[in-house]
């Protein structure tokens, strides 16, 4: 297990969390791997609070995201239970009956039924959740609620994680304000066994759940699913939002619509901003890179093309490296499988494009391109050339940092 | 540029390579990047000699790739001429020059078309190919064509390669004795902007260009095509395969057939050792990976699985930890998209079942996993339960080497 790991150097700090109406939240150490710390985090939503998620794709998922996609079918929400140190994946019918027992006594204590209880649990693999400490340690947790404990509880879910991750936005919706906080985890997909992207975000908006879940699916297609550390993808990936109708606002209809614009535009804002900090965190990760890809035959296209860069080790090593070696970026564009056309391929690094139709600009200001190599924050550019389709990701470098971090012996 | 690493601890001696009848081939330094060295490979065919070739599924390959499938078409070679030092990638039209006036140096000094004249680069990308030099070269190294020169030609196409890679095997035609030699370079995709895949293969039997084509392109997918370091695929990645026909036996018709049996299943053991060789020096390697999927819905589907695994930078990493862990594997598993059952999955490292349908095994002997780990050869087994679809491949861990050799500033 990684230890004391240096901050990211591309940490941000957390802005003040002030309460959300409808929201109580806390944290508590159960003890259920790491001492000394809180592993255990509590929501508690105020009747009527209406849920959205989105979950990982992995065809192996852990037993909270089954219980979570059953539970979304109700469409309410009284309460999310998350703890950190056990993934509860790959465990079995004793998975998912550590799942259900966790529910059901969250249940008990909120007064509600066990479907309207979210999980979501990140750490090792393969090792039943030892639900009977979680559920000890749920009694005095729900007690302590508070709607003060925001920035307990993006410290209380993190694992690998150097810095804790959060972001609050205000939105308007028929000219009243609402709050939409969030906060989220994640540092690499699965990391010393025990590292995954969970992202909880409540508003105190009162929304529809089908248009709630619109709004969220939006939402992530343009932030966490546009960015990526080390291409793997977790077994827990869970965003989660909760809408607990607080807030007084012209009433929206079940399939949201121009109401929801700003609410939907601030929604997406927050939840790119706190994926950005996920890769801002990504294992040994010392540079953010945005690679935007133009000139595709279509969107999806220039995001395979975008990721299949992002996701390239030659690339990162290189980024790793200062050196901005656009031949990789090639390669990578010829690797994706998308339309591609070699003579038409232009590519720029931090402004400065080195290469253009198929060839290098000669004479290329270099310096610049220097300057830029050594910033935290680098940008790439491709211009297929062939249409209109654009796409940008994210992700950060591959470092020494990151073999520290995952090939370490396992005590 | 990496310079004087260390040899692969997984480097295997190179064998004694008998000549080939009809082919002759030596190797001369041109100066293109390397000094005091050789750089510039050829071989020299006898008339009536066929070829087959398989190349780069990159949509940006380079210009001796273009050059090749043209030459194709023919179906009929007379020399391979293969440079190290510059892959004459992403260089447009000028690319295109330098590969056509190396290819008619090389046809008139043998007295054949230049469409008989296959090319091979690598090296640096988007820097044209300084032709003069090549052709320059070029009549000292056909005077000085020798049929004993095999390691030397080994050598020669060596780039980041920090052991040669040969192999040479009999099979029987008819009962009549042919020899299958080939040589290969590679240990990235692409590497210092240097390194990709290429081999050449050479037999004396006499094999019409359809049926070499068959049997190369059959060999190549349960080699090469079964391998993977670092999942970057090179804009120049070349198996060429040459039949001159020199040996004597019975005629092999135009389709191949029956006839070609034994040829056929020397050839993919001489491609599959030469593919493992270059996974043996992948960049950085420690140990070589195989993996082996069974029980998906059919051959494809565990192919793709397996590949998914052998591509985690995740599983890579603990390997290099030497940690068995298989939370990693189901986790890549999860991943591949392909149809997987959590609760039929199993995972076996070094012969031991660590997790069976669905969940760890209690109590499995830890005693023989922790030993396998320690070596050089690791074995990975996953059963996906689900049906007969079978797929083996091969890969390398993801160390520290790797990172020294991609991520160090360019000079």
């Amino acid at each position: 297990m990684a230890k004391d790991l240096p901050v990211s150097p591309l940490a941000v700090p957390m802005p003040a969390l002030p309460p959300v109406a409808g929201v109580r939240l806390g944290t508590v150490a159960a003890g259920i791997r790491y001492k000394g710390r809180d592993d255990l985090m509590m929501m508690v939503f105020a009747p009527g609070t209406t849920a959205a998620g989105v979950f990982t794709k992995s065809k192996c998922p852990g037993a909270p995201v089954d219980w979570c996609r059953k539970a979304l079918a109700g469409g309410t929400a009284r309460a999310v239970v998350v703890n950190a140190g056990n993934a509860n994946v790959f465990t079995g019918r004793a998975g998912e009956e550590a799942a259900r027992l966790s529910a059901e006594a969250a249940a008990k204590l909120v007064g509600c039924a066990p479907s309207e209880v979210f999980l979501a649990s990140t750490g090792v693999i393969g090792e039943v959740l030892p639900h009977g400490k979680l559920t000890a340690a749920l009694p005095a947790l729900h007690d302590g609620l508070s709607p003060e404990a925001w920035a307990e509880a993006a410290r209380g879910i993190m694992t690998t994680d150097t810095f804790p991750k959060a972001v609050t936005r205000q939105a308007s919706i028929g000219g009243a304000p609402v709050t939409i906080t969030g906060i989220a985890k994640g540092s690499g997909m699965i990391a010393p066994d025990m590292a995954t992207m969970l992202c909880f975000v409540a508003t105190d908006a009162k929304i529809p759940a089908a248009a709630l879940q619109s709004a969220l699916k939006a939402g992530v297609e343009t932030s966490f699913n546009c960015t990526t550390v080390d291409s793997d993808t977790s077994t827990s990936d869970t965003v989660l939002l909760f809408a607990t109708g607080q807030a007084e606002h012209p009433e929206v209809p079940a399939e949201g619509g121009e109401i929801l614009a700003g609410f939907r535009e601030a929604l997406a804002g927050l939840l790119h901003e706190l994926a950005l900090q996920v890769v801002r965190d990504g294992e040994g990760a010392q540079k953010l890179i945005q690679v935007t890809v133009r000139g595709a035959v279509s969107d999806a296209s220039a995001k395979v093309v975008a990721l299949a860069i992002a996701n390239s080790p030659l690339v990162k090593t290189a980024i790793a490296g200062e050196d901005a070696n656009w031949g990789r970026i090639v390669m990578a564009v010829g690797k994706a499988g998308e339309p591609a056309d070699r003579d038409r391929l232009s590519v720029a690094v931090g402004g400065t494009w080195m290469a253009r139709e198929g060839g290098v600009v000669p004479g290329y200001d270099e310096a610049p391109v220097v300057a830029h190599m050594k910033g935290g924050e680098i940008e790439i550019e491709v211009d297929l050339g062939l249409g209109e389709g654009k796409a940008t990701v994210w992700t950060c470098d591959l470092t020494h940092g990151y073999i520290d971090i995952n090939g370490s012996y396992r005590s």
